[in-house]
């Protein structure tokens, strides 16, 4: 926000109208991110928080007042025919997203929608096919994996798309939360699969594998899987509705969230005595490793049940010329060591991603001074804003969140199916290749040719 | 922001509109402060950014639109006569607080001054004098020490006001900067004496004292220090004014800085031929010691000159019955050492201190989830509009301010005759009595009784 | 080695003879532990170094002179009949491991073994069933799992069995090293099948299957697993013999290794021109998820192309009371998370694991003095001459080593099969039932009850 | 210990018998280091480990069986005396140091001296005198400031003298340990002034003093200082003599303490009831702030009263092309940042010194496997064996270990005398030169010329 050059007057420049759905946790994020992008960035248009929606009229209006929201709407179709919305804003449960998002797209509206982009594949390919339909009109869809927005991850990507990590190894990722440890935490509707599609898996599990692709500029191309409910039944909640179709649940969303997401949504309280306990219809937690298309070794992780870890999303890279790790309860770090020095003086350097040419870095303040979480929104909202003014395809977009959708379901059916390895195009897990690797040459036939490292250009997204 | 409970309509508070001058670094984090604010804390006023005020007119008016300004003013003056502003944030250079303030303070307008207070004990004085006057009048006057604002220095106090640290005996600060360590970064305001007061010790080290100071709930007594200035002369500014009188850098403001800060400055460039280098007037770097009123040893340092320290204000107290650490470039964590556990679990623990019941975090997010830098702002005003809706005394006030103006004061003094320890109550260095502790019997007198710890009810504010 | 009672004469004691075979890395580290031990320790016998044994009579009798042993023999046939050895030490490749192991039972002696216990489960099966034979007759057999012996890991499994950590969800443990990422990196027998058994599986994977299980108190009952060798080709070394069976290669040692530890193997250097590349047969890497008894999630990597990580072994375990994690790179250290606490002041703390009453710190220097990896060797020793003097089972036992062999087994076969979830008794694929957890309705049968977690008296080891 | 190269046959190389008086904590340091040296280094001689003194004979028989001497003495003179004696290592309180040295060296023997040299100047400037006649006579004489050897130690001395980080701008250097946080702690022989000669300052301090100095390659050349003792006075000890001049307590040693080290001493028990308490006439605390002759501005702490701190040795140093961080608890790792390098990927970078080309690395493991805090006692007998079989003059040397004697004598002096800059070359304070750099133009005369960097040989030892 250092006015390093005042940028022309701001209030000359078109406006840009948001109307946003929900309004709880991911909606107070989004709400300050569209707040203070005009501040920080110097934009083409000017974002106006137009309307927000939600079912209970006088909680939304409550929440509008909050969040500076100029208008109220209570049901999602008007707020896409308001004139002054341009721009739809979907922060509600993953079971609406393809409802809503479709509407608006064919409304002419752009959008933004948060992860997971849908609870199935079959939503996911809907909505990336409205996209792409809306895309020939000019539109613009952005599905909402706001960590790639985390300075130190938009810079690990940098490095590695200049080489600096060469071939990559391994990619190792996890994501890891507590608030589920306490086994007398209520069943919410995060907890249900019916509303919330999956558990850690969809919450935490699809920012990890959107990241890791993204920072590695590669896909993921099979997957092998466990997944585990620990708790299998929890108090059900007393005086509150039993899923997001609810008017304050609404507000409800998906995003990494916990206990005090939950309690936005007028959860109500666990219930004592009579109401008793239902059952738990999601993973706790899952582990899965995978192939990159290139044939470096993933593993990953996500959990609610990690006692001492709050939002320990962890991800490190080994290249044959370098590493990167990063935690992001530490989001203002990335270290990276560089395999090509001296052995004697190389190591993991820790880099403050806080300098001025680092991503997103020229909105902000002198090196060392520290950003938060919700700066991701605000940089989410910049690089959708730029490209709705230039009429570019957003990264990520609705086929990036449906790629994503179709590893979150390989997982899904390899848990399922004994941890065999699934590919995640879709295909059977009958058609597989061996694994590649050492193994007893009884069991092995020829082991296939290691996949070359593919071309610079076929990053993931733009 | 997570809306636990919807607010009242905040539409319907009474409005508490702000008047800021300065607009560069601190200007940008005081109105993200101010635009924030009322988003996050549920409040009695609802503060309205009013008017802002610099000397070049289109800059100002650009920095108005930028950060969300109604109104632009170029003479502090008339800025603090508008009817619309009820409030005046004083962001401009160390040698204009005194004027200013005490001239709202007059005007019957509550005031929020950066820090340091002043470039000197008596403007600061006169400044306490003037606040002690308005606060006779319901008026409060707050000083802008940002960093007791840090969740976790403000859960530090907490556990230190609840004994948890026991008898301090030592507090060890520092705040390490590395801008200047290029011996080419130009001669800009904050190296000049007569504009900045001092260098690293008012802009860093003022940080520092009060910081330590309100942690550990008691004061400096005595202070002996060494000063350097290492880069003696810096290439002059070219097409800048010399200083912070010319109109651009009116903007400019005092915070712990660093070369983006000064950009905002209209700094111009560094020069190059003829026009050559000129003396640098302020200190680099400063050493301290000193002991607190409870007889705790103390120690600080205050540097731009430390390679690789972006924004290292790391503070560490060691009591009887525990320790605390921290350091600012990781601000969303706190490290507690217990020390009446057993030894063989006993550890400095890292706690991450973004839960639910830490101080401010009732605005924010789940767990986890990181705050930044600029939310020191937002928590500030929050407490600033408290204590005008309560009509309580702010802290810290003004008379806090212009104790560790004295304390500057004192280690000025000290670095410029031999180290000499110092009281920092104004006595002359031969008023101290000798140092406490193990000397050689040939060289010491009987020693001074140990001093008793301070009361509870001694902190040093509210 | 504080000389806090000075113990009884330990010349009076019973001495007891050691006969090592091998001489390289983990010949030196054994006889550094030999040496060292009864320093340390008050024992009851006194181990005396009274023969080394390897191939070359030059090379031998030199390393016998360096490290301090009073003969030196070529053949281990002669080693293991000479009355003044009365404890047989295998640091030898691990294909050598099972002829030696079970002659030396059969001649009425005690046997260390270093890890992994033998190249297949045959072997394994074969060498423990002597040791079961040799125990009755009153000898001892231990597998050489040192890492068992880092004061932090044996901490860490007495907080375990305590309880501190309540139910198990999470294992969690990688160990990384790096010394392969260079391709052209000769071919040494640690990448021939033949003399290795495996790559980074056997090992480092094997240290952390049974370090895992060691800590947890509990066993892995299936594993699903991916492996790879990235570089399938390096350069043959010229004037080496190609195999172990070389007379100085026989001081090779199959431990957590590196190029410093190859070159003790009298390596030669990798060809230049001509003499050209030949296969690598072995794994550079294995990731594994997996099932403890418990039904907590477990997930493990080894690899040898981690750029940067020299010996990270990290381990962490989540249950619901507590967590804890380790990183051998930080052996000193243990954090530990206790779940019970408030959350406000609760976090992971760094327990510096060097207090008089932490795990064989008796032996050694005043808190904060650290410890070294080879400290686990002295500590190794001083567990098997307990265990000599008492006639008890040592832990861990040959068949201890025998269960991970056959987790590595599992995890081979794994790798094998499309990463099928593999049980580790040794039951086909195809009887394993399907993955607990959450699973599309129409993909899963009757989740399994989720198994109780085991009583404390079901720890692996005593 | 890898053998990489079989040394020649050790057998047949000259002895260097060794004399030890002491063997309580150092001692037992010292044993293992001379035990182990042969083991691990290729070295021209031979150390035998031919003797140990100490008052009590049954104390000191059991001691030279336990750490593996030949004899056992209990007069020093007899040991000085002995033909097979041709080094004498120094284990004893400070008090005696000098009478011990001046004899050994007077007898022809070589010397190594336990630090810090002596417990005044008046005594170290005699044995510096003796060490220089005896240097005429090919005998060698060194202090023992073992920390100079640890590898991250040596290595950064490295860098600094490579230039790696230009002119030096700070030094930050403490020592915190925390045994003497418990009032009820007793009075040992190190909280008397008579014996220890002064408390953390000459235990703690002089380690860091000389390190400070060694690593940056420059001294010290004026301090300033307070001192504190804490707790003034502590329970005798009861059914133990008052000093050291007791048999059992002569093989106590001056070395970074703690309990641990203290029940070396046969020390007895805190007093119950009658005996009461005694004053502690030693600091428990020191702090001090100095210029190195380069101009740089250093600071230091000592304490024994640091909760939660056990071997908290850390050092930082900041030059103009770089930085280096050091923490003694985390003894395998030196951070470095390299301030010539593109800020956007600049960070300290952690190096793990256990790399092949890294100090004294040669001896010991693979890349990743930590050494340990005795190490330092292998490499210190490493470098003295050098030395005396080069005829060379030792690192430190007793000219080194009076200057660092100087040093504390400045800080004790100036502690006494309101922590006025104190010269550390033995004039009086008041000829000392005003501070430098920036203060009021009415309190300063013409700034004193920013002294020119040393020249690269000026370096403080060899």
């Amino acid at each position: 926000m250092a006015a390093k050059e005042p940028p022309a007057q701001s209030g000359d420049r078109p406006v840009l109208g948001i109307g946003m759905v929900g309004y709880a946790f991911m909606g107070a994020a989004h709400s300050q991110g569209w707040r203070t992008v005009g501040r920080a960035f110097d934009l083409p248009l000017r974002p106006a928080l137009a309307a927000v929606c939600g079912r209970d009229a006088a909680a939304v209006r409550a929440a509008a007042d909050q969040h500076g929201w100029a208008a109220a709407e209570t049901d999602w179709r008007e707020l896409i025919a308001r004139d002054d919305v341009q721009l739809v804003d979907i922060c509600t449960p993953g079971d609406s997203h393809a409802e809503i998002a479709i509407a608006a797209l064919e409304a002419g509206k752009h959008v933004l929608c948060e992860k997971p982009l849908a609870n199935s594949v079959a939503e996911a390919e809907a909505m990336a096919a409205a996209a792409e339909r809306a895309r020939a009109r000019g539109q613009v869809a952005m599905v909402g994996f706001n960590y790639r927005r985390v300075p130190a991850m938009a810079y690990a990507r940098r490095l590695v798309a200049e080489g600096r990590l060469g071939a990559l190894r391994h990619v190792r990722v996890c994501y890891l939360q507590d608030w589920l440890v306490d086994p007398d935490f209520p069943l919410t509707w995060r907890l249900e699969r019916e509303h919330a599609g999956s558990g850690a898996l969809g919450d935490l599990g699809a920012h990890i594998v959107d990241l890791a692709q993204h920072v590695a500029g590669e896909r993921l191309v099979g997957v092998s899987a466990l997944s585990e409910t620990f708790v299998r039944e929890r108090p059900r909640l007393v005086g509150a509705p039993a899923g997001p179709a609810a008017a304050s649940s609404m507000g409800a969303d998906p995003a990494g969230g916990g206990p005090a997401a939950e309690s936005g949504a007028g959860a109500g309280l666990p219930a004592a005595g009579g109401a008793g306990r239902g059952p738990v219809t999601v993973d706790d937690a899952v582990v899965f490793t995978g192939r990159l298309a290139s044939g470096a070794l993933a593993s990953f992780e996500a959990t609610r049940m990690a006692a001492g870890r709050k939002n320990a999303l962890r991800l490190e890279l080994n290249g044959e010329r370098g590493s990167l790790a990063f935690d992001l309860e530490r989001l203002n770090e990335l270290f990276f060591h560089d395999h090509t020095e001296p052995a004697a003086s190389a190591g993991f350097r820790r880099v403050l991603v806080t300098e001025p040419d680092h991503p997103y870095l020229e909105g902000w303040w002198p090196p060392g001074h520290a950003l938060g979480y919700e700066h991701t929104f605000a940089h989410q909202a910049r690089d959708l804003v730029l490209a709705v003014a230039a009429g570019t395809e957003p990264s990520p977009s609705f086929a990036d969140g449906l790629q994503v959708q179709r590893v979150l379901a390989a997982v899904e059916r390899s848990a399922a199916d004994h941890a065999a390895y699934t590919p995640t195009d879709g295909q059977a897990p009958t058609d597989v290749p061996p694994a590649a690797g050492p193994v007893p040459p009884s069991l092995t036939t020829t082991p296939p040719p290691s996949p070359p490292p593919p071309p610079p250009s076929s990053a993931v997204t733009a």
